[in-house]
């Protein structure tokens, strides 16, 4: 990215679902897809040989190549196969709904899915009755039960919570016998939780949740086509309870502590659901499924069972798999008796959310060599392949998600999420999320800003600001070196978003820890990272993360780059696999069981590790051959 | 019976259950039993050969034969078999806890109950963990499920409620990894749903009630044994909103009239369940079962769920198979989380009662042609074998449970429950239940009585009294003719305890619906009586029901005695089996669903039948030949 560039970096909208994305030098309309998080279905990869990833330009030009699977007619429209147009400029265009992969189909991979086991955690099914007669005077519940049988197959056998029942004589009546049961998936069994009369139309909607430490993120998904219409996130309120989880475990050990902490996450995930369902102008009693990925303290603490042995040798939680429980018994603003699903934990520190991520990334199934790599206020590591998988967890501190930094923020609207320092203008290039006037940095700017400083000299290997470095930029405030990313004139704001010396040595910590996770675990298994024939960078970043800068300020091994993908929030994506399929749930609690716990802090050389660490990229320079070639030659 | 022989009539005690029973001219201590409700193990069937019905008579003397399996110094000490001792006096027999059969046993029969089925609805195990340590360091909750698994094999899998997950840690630690856990059978898995420290010795105790429309009576069952401490019995509070399920239904109906139906009956319940704890000195938390057998109506009415279809063409329930609810859904005085089965219902007006009835009974396994009549406020009859079973129910109306007679009363302390008049000595005899001062007559009294008075000439064959007979008793009271059953002054009251001859009416109409339901039942399939094996007669009439009495006054068919069982109350003895037993849950289920529906209101045949069984017999004493032989000539 340099200045040239960045002026006329085009900016590629998907419709319907809003996702824009800053386009790069040679992508397709695919990659921008990707980019964007829209999920084109492309079945042969990109080669323009199925003519699947039709798309339709609305505004603004894409350089295409003709395909034989767009008709005169279709190109007339604007037709095109993203993977066959490059981006040119800015450029709007249409995602028809045949266009369109299921995230979910994307993320399972694999051959193991068959459609049969795609059973959401709870449906809504319509159903029509035979009225009952003298001939046929099956009583109305078994009348239901039959009625359903047909309807969804999936189900051996049904039952019917006491509350359904007693509505369902009245409604049954009142319907003329055509019926709205909600339906979910427990063990097997259909349990239907809620009779109305019919309402066609209304799908049903479920929840897909990551439970974070500091930042919890939620998609709705309507259950009946498992499309997310749209997705948020904030802060946990959890927050005022302590950054970590040892902190929230030693507030739960308080007096009424756990029952505060409880109701803390339970407000923000409300204030989450809250917001979705208005967006799509639905009743929370339309919410009839919620599946949730968390750490271990995380996922205890919804629950409101005591964490506190978790942080006590030798470290074992209360449970580790979680039995589906009903939105009222956690106090989830969602139809009360909406069941809700826990993805299981692996050990007191690698929970759910690392065996969400394991399932959306699919590297439970390849036979190569896999690493997760997952930031969020713990760091999870998790590596292995179809035939073991193993885990551990560094302490990586949440600076990734932009807290304890002056100007962090979680990757919400406003966060500056890409960032090019460009010296000798003395320019930042930045775009934030939504386009909105900057308000501070997200784990992906932050990562962007300092790998920018570093190359440009600005900060230094040991991740202090050169005073002398020629910027007004650069300066001190407060006895502190900082470093002006935005200034307050251009963002709208009376101050000017900095980043500090303090800022950059959190930072480094952070990304030591993880470093220093991923080297020990790979030593420790003779193995190296060129070994990896893939790297999964997966957290809380809001749609983009520049994996070369994460490489550069050495958060990641050096490895080729090709091999390095960001996968976006990977923990509420297994969420919502789970939500959609009961394959996914099955496989969810294998992983989880068959994941080995790594414990990084009885290996005597992890500490070595992450002091060594503790420079930009490395205090081993051989280690980042690439960054080496970067990298000012002054501060070497 | 005679005079003489009432006075010497011998009473059996069997302790330490403290049941009595009046002994009969050439009873066994082993026929004394069963007629007490005392369940020995007698696997050859009063052989003799099998050495198991041993008992200890420490008072009074019985002519007991010597036995191969009585050594001498068990003798000594006055052990005996009750198979091979004949009672000739008064007589307290103590049951060692080796004779005594769960009454379960007795009542399942049949080879298809295997010891590894015998899987209670809920159970209290106590197991010890081994603690965590940094080797095994398995989550609290896999670990105790590791430890249930072992202590209970019946169990694939186990899963854990909310309420329980949040108590295991503290109660893990607090009690040294030594756990209480109650378990309830739902679907084949465990379900925990109680878990504290250990607390040896407190087996867990369950509940089984049999819900009448007008009595409701409940036995308190220990979960580790099988075995029934106690039961008591109770009028259903419901008895205010009407006599009959028609007017419970149209109660329902009004205002608030459903919520009012399920608090009176639940009150009803919790007062037994009040008196049973409290009897066996545990708290209500300890009861973690409950199995309720009840008409369709009355299980509609406990769950709060509108039965108006019962009663409306085509008489269709909202639901025949229930799930299992928790004792808080329906508010039992209970643990909240205890699981409550009911017994699933066959239609509309065959409810759950009979279900348990033929389970008790074991007709549902029988080669030969088994006819269950139980008699309730609705007269039910069940009709099969292995093979096929059919039912029907006749509005008999709850004469026989004493309601709506002026001395009628249900089968409780102070009920005659036995009687016979000695018209030479213008002399009643009679027995109360318990022994107590003659409050009133319940069912099996009052067959008694009529069937005396009809044999002495009291009454005629249209149930008139004949104001000429020549007994005092015999009187004219607000111009009703009525026959004094026991003065005043000999029951110690005020008021004399009559039978009048509108309440001889009332239990003419009973009995000729009942008579009626099981000739046109038997002749819609071609049958006869004589093709009865065995006709069982269930009701709620207390430990008694003279069967001969029964013909005498044309309730049951004229045929062999022998061929005639007083089974007790098998609604609640059913409900037993379903309590401790997971196949008699699901035979439960199986016989709810094989037993077709007879509506008897559809065959012409039933109105001529009815109005033909006005008459003491029948109209028709061709039909009666035993009776027609004791009944004095002058009144037929």
């Amino acid at each position: 990215m340099t200045e040239a560039k960045a002026s006329l970096t085009p900016i590629v909208v998907f419709y319907p679902e809003g996702r824009c994305v800053e386009g790069r030098a040679g992508w397709t309309l695919l990659d921008a897809a990707q980019a964007a998080g829209v999920h084109l279905d492309s079945a042969c990869g990109g080669q323009g040989t199925c003519g699947k990833c039709r798309v339709i330009i609305r505004l603004g030009e894409v350089d295409s190549r003709p395909s034989e699977h767009i008709s005169g007619a279709e190109a007339e429209e604007g037709m095109v196969l993203a993977c066959q147009s490059h981006v040119i400029g800015d450029v709007v265009a249409e995602v028809p709904a045949a266009s369109q992969l299921g995230e979910l189909q994307i993320l399972i991979g694999g051959t193991e899915t068959s459609a049969a086991a795609e059973v959401p955690l709870a449906q809504v099914a319509e159903v029509s009755l035979d009225p009952p007669s003298l001939d046929d005077p099956l009583a109305d519940w078994e009348r239901l039960a039959r009625a359903l049988g047909r309807a969804l197959p999936d189900f051996e056998t049904f039952s019917v919570d006491l509350d359904a029942l007693r509505a369902l004589p009245g409604a049954a009546r009142a319907g003329q016998w055509r019926l709205r049961a909600a339906v979910a998936d427990l063990a097997g069994s259909g349990q239907v939780f809620a009779i109305e009369t019919a309402r066609p139309g209304r799908p049903g909607y479920g929840v897909a949740v990551d439970i974070g430490t500091t930042t919890i993120a939620a998609h709705l998904v309507d259950l009946a086509s498992g499309s997310a219409p749209n997705a948020r996130a904030c802060l946990n309120d959890q927050i005022a309870f302590g950054d970590d989880v040892i902190s929230r475990i030693i507030a739960a050990a308080e007096p009424d502590g756990l029952r505060r902490l409880q109701q803390a996450v339970v407000r923000s995930v409300n204030s989450l659901v809250a917001q979705l369902a208005d967006e799509q102008a639905i009743a929370p009693a339309e919410i009839v499924a919620i599946a949730c990925a968390g750490n271990t303290t995380m996922t205890h603490l919804l629950l409101a069972v005591d964490p506190a042995a978790i942080r006590r040798e030798p470290y074992v939680p209360a449970a580790r798999a979680f039995p589906v429980l009903r939105a009222g018994e956690i106090g989830f603003d969602a139809h009360p008796a909406a069941p809700v699903y826990l993805a299981p934990c692996a050990t007191s520190y690698v929970g759910g959310d690392t065996t969400a991520g394991v399932l959306a990334t699919g590297m439970a199934d390849v036979d190569e060599l896999w690493l997760l790599v997952d930031l969020g206020t713990n760091g999870e590591i998790a590596l292995g392949n179809r035939d073991w998988l193993t885990c551990c967890s560094c302490s990586a501190g949440p600076a990734f998600e932009g807290s304890g930094l002056r100007y962090g923020m979680h990757a919400s609207l406003g966060a500056i999420e890409r960032a090019e320092y460009l010296p000798d203008a003395d320019r930042m290039l930045f775009s934030t999320i939504g386009g909105a006037k900057a308000r501070g940095l997200c784990g992906s700017g932050l990562i962007d800003v300092l790998a920018s400083l570093l190359e440009a000299g600005v900060v230094d290997r040991a991740g202090r600001i050169d005073l002398g470095f020629p910027s007004r930029r650069v300066r001190v405030r407060e006895e502190q070196p900082e470093f002006v990313v935005v200034w307050g004139e251009e963002a709208g704001r009376e101050d000017d978003i900095v980043l500090a010396e303090a800022d950059i040595e959190n930072l480094i910590r952070s990304k030591a820890a993880v470093y220093a996770g991923i080297a020990v675990l790979l030593e420790s298994l003779g193995l190296r990272p060129p070994d990896l024939a893939r790297l999964n960078v997966a957290g809380a970043f809001g749609n983009y993360l520049d994996v070369e800068h994460a490489v550069t300020i050495g958060l990641l091994p050096d490895i080729p780059l090709d091999k390095i993908r960001f996968v976006g929030n990977t923990s509420v994506a297994g969420a919502r696999m789970a939500l959609m399929s009961r394959a996914a749930r099955a496989r969810a609690q294998e992983i989880a069981s068959r994941m080995t716990n790594f414990e990084l802090s009885a290996v005597p050389a992890f500490m070595g590790q992450y002091v060594a660490g503790l420079f930009l990229p490395h205090t081993d320079l051989a280690r980042f051959p690439s960054v080496a070639a970067r990298v000012p030659s002054r501060s070497r």
